[in-house]
């Protein structure tokens, strides 16, 4: 039974400790904590547990894991002090905005030999994974070309753009590593393009809200990634991969399967809102397989390696956005 | 070299006199004739062919074969003529309205021992043929259940329904005839049911726009149709079979392929309009199967036997509609 | 917050039990009792409540409501204790296999005055409530056909059929009461039909496998359904229905949203395997629609009279399948 | 009533002619050419008219029109001979290898003042038109991303590959023009990468089998384009345009209608096989559209114009995969 201490009750910490909730054979959560003392309390009594200032959970001999749910900007200070303590790491992505400060982490990680998990959940996805696992099999021989989309129903606000490290970072970060996860080789090359179509608030916060990249690997394989921070009907989450035996795709998620027909034809529903319900499953499949590793002493996927190499190809990828030119990618 | 004169130069006359523009090495249409000279001089210019009347053009030595495009009143008469000149006959369902004139048209084709083509254009569909073909290959095993959906754009003129014979002879025959073509077996029983929902005029008229049936082989085998008179979505035109190793179903045919997704969900296209537009390979597949039975001198299907037996299908049908009681369908 | 004693432990138990862990705002599971001690002490411990006789739970003051899940056997004595007991009654359908023991239990239930709640968890599927409330919001306009398909994947143990009263009241039932669901008016007469070619044995056992059923009300709609005990591509239920203004459809639940494109052509996945994965949703949201009218007071659907007439209807159905003749639904 | 010549007699020659045949209301074919005397007596033989040697013909009073559909290598000749006769000129995509002789040949149409058309078939796709004419109707708003996806089912013979200008020239060619026309601005800048991951016999050639490539515009627009030689579910040809208020796909077009489903899932047809099936009705659009155009006077469109400036991107395209760098466009 592993103990779990969480940092940071907002949106997606309540994801986490419900699915803490449905793992009880596996895991308890201990205590909670957040800087607003309202929203500790509350998911703190709807979890039944007691809330905790960070340092000292983090410090405790009751929990011998954190989850990281803070805002990106602590994520640094929180993994410091999670190794100094030797506990076992689940952190959002991404681990920081700033690639030398991943390093300080990863640094602190190994030196400390702490587990630590990447919280790339759409890796979890039971589509995404069944696909993945397909290409692992060699279903479809050599990959020749990935295709991945990802639009978001709408943009975020203003303040959230500006504090987010831009599209790449904050975004296509997750395509990024799913690149990498499906294509199973690093990326050697990479060129960005964008622009702002959707909200000129955006541009002016010096960011873009369309965007479209080509990674290249040393086999030759080929990865488009399109992005765009609007998306009329619904969250687009699609996947398409191209091999030597065929095409594997996964397909949206629709919010339900009715069908309308008449004089304009058939019509069928938007697809799932937005990744808290597109991704349920991914999230709860996550927590999972990051408790398992703990119990099983199994490497842990995605690590702070993974977290690191999306995090380079972001900022490649913001490069090539500003150069205008393909960039080279440090193999690492 | 068939040499072919076409009786009836309306719509499905001209679709005919299409055909054998397409079908040139292996008939030429000579002559064509209708009530009305002005669409007989039409399609014959159309056609660079002669217009003849019916009488000459049946017992001309210039002609091997004659297409019955006419209206259904007229089809016995002009049967008779083809058999005693000798003719092969191709023949627009149904042969005629009334059993006891089709019996009698039986028996002139046999004594003739002429050729006799009844025009169930629907067995030609390449979607359907292949089914077909998938299901005498054994791909389904033992056949369960067959459901066949037909719904009409839109119900015809009042003067068209008066003169129809009833949804069943009219418009259900085809569906009827589909049942015998994929069961492969003489259905036994039939119960059949309907109302007038569309059109008031409909039932005026003594008919009914809608209509369900079931149908019952001695092998145990199930088959449902469904009828309307009204579809806003365009011409509904479904297979469905169920067997012991899956099913197999035959969609409807889209106007076009365009997907448009908005806050309403993904839009596809109506189906194609009607019967000329749904079944125009249909309507070529069939003349080139007669010609081709014609020259290699193989049974021609569907052939009399075909339309008699649909024929008492209908027949039936409307006999367990006014008696509120399922019918017991004599194998003949 | 209604307090609860669960009847049955076994799969249907465990997924109601399940429903009220998410429902802990309105409800609390307070005891449950099952003959198979070793079910009911694995279930109790699961919910973290205690094991009680029937007798003693039913007549405790520390229950308001009971749920029956216990086979359909037992049903009619439970239901006559609870009302006893001036207990509210959540039964699992059929609420007996005889019709005169339902109207017994309809008797006692009216006489007692308690509510009581048939388990027609269909109704609570988000998809078919959803189609519900467009044709009652009148987006078709006047119903024509509805077109109800269900088929599980495998026929059940012979046991079971022996047991179940056949195919038309313990499969067909759901259906029945969807057609009165959807049609929002009183089926008058019905044709049934059917076969034994899935398995043998159910043959054997007096049973069908496969049945087609028409249902025709006053207004002249007309509903067909089909049942099958085998569907190889996973359990199959659609619903169909055509108005005067087009056509809503219920699609299949797919396992996944994966495609394969290979030269075999597009893969898509099975249906979602059998009911418990199918209707999840549906048995979450029957629990928490039950408990709503219990805490409002508002009327309970669908409830004894809409249990009684699915019954009444699957009874016409045996008799039609046995007289070979369409029959008249007593209006009741 | 425009008099045609024919120069080419191979496989999209013999499609002209049959386009023509069609419609023979507004022209009429007169003669054929090509170097291969047997090709040119049987096409001549089908269609009914003479075979000229091709000087004759370009030079023929009997003549309005020529099409040139001969290997590419001929195209700038036949067009200064055209030119020089002041015919109007249907001429194959490319107008030439080399985009200097392009230039060459432009001069020329330019001092003749003939009619001149650039036939990218794919421009009167119906789907791809219908999509095109509502982007320009304004119905997704701004366009945002184009995304073109090409994929041949196998590739060409390696004479064709060395003899083709490479991908870029030869296939992605369509994809360009197809971008221009949806876009509706010019490219200001290109970035390409490509692999040779079907066949190393094209690798061999200094080709590439796989390219991917992103389009920017001056609005900030953005098109993605990936081609293959290889697509083993059929002739692979898809569209897809995002814009403020939605999207809309031009989706493939299935070989038929059937769906099998079973244990695996459920199974639609692979696409139609190729070009010659996939653009059978584009093939007689543009057709028809040339000779609309000649006979109102109005301008021609895709022309010269947009026959050079695809021309130019696949050269800038080619240059980015050599360079690995991003191209500006000039913009002529």
């Amino acid at each position: 039974m592993i103990r779990i201490g969480l940092l940071g009750c907002g949106r997606i910490g309540a994801v986490h400790a419900r699915s803490l909730g449905r793992l009880q054979d596996r895991a308890q959560l201990v205590a909670v904590t957040d800087i607003d003392p309202v929203a500790a309390r509350i998911l703190a009594g709807e979890s039944g547990v007691e809330v905790m200032d960070p340092d000292t959970m983090i410090g405790s001999d009751t929990i011998d894991a954190v989850i990281i749910g803070t805002p990106t900007t602590t994520h640094s200070e929180y993994i410091h002090a999670a190794c100094r303590a030797g506990k076992a790491i689940f952190c959002e992505k991404p681990i920081d905005l700033t690639t030398e400060r991943v390093h300080d982490c990863i640094g602190a990680i190994n030196a400390a030999n702490v587990p630590f998990f990447t919280a790339f959940q759409r890796r979890f996805d039971p589509g995404f994974a069944a696909l993945e696992a397909q290409l692992r099999a060699g279903e479809l021989g050599q990959i020749e070309l990935v295709i991945l989309t990802s639009r978001d129903p709408a943009p975020p606000p203003n303040d959230y753009i500006r504090a987010s490290g831009g599209l790449f970072r904050d975004m296509m970060i997750h395509d990024l590593d799913m690149a990498r996860f499906l294509l199973a080789e690093e990326p050697t090359e990479i060129f960005a393009t964008g622009a702002c179509l959707v909200d000129p608030a955006i541009g002016a916060a010096g960011d873009v809200d369309t965007a479209a990249v080509i990674l290249k690997t040393s086999s030759g394989a080929i990865c488009q990634i399109s992005n765009s921070r609007r998306a009329t009907y619904g969250y687009d989450q699609r996947i398409e991969v191209h091999g030597e035996h065929g095409m594997l795709q996964a397909a949206n998620h629709p919010e339900h399967m009715l069908v309308r027909a008449d004089a304009d034809g058939f019509r069928t529903a938007p697809n799932r809102h937005f990744f808290l319900e597109r991704y349920a499953e991914a999230y709860f499949g996550e927590m999972r397989a990051f408790l398992d590793a703990l119990t099983s002493g199994t490497a842990i996927r995605p690590n702070h390696h993974d977290g690191l190499r999306a995090q380079i190809l972001a900022d490649c990828a913001q490069e090539s956005l500003e150069t205008g030119q393909a960039v080279s990618i440090d193999p690492g």
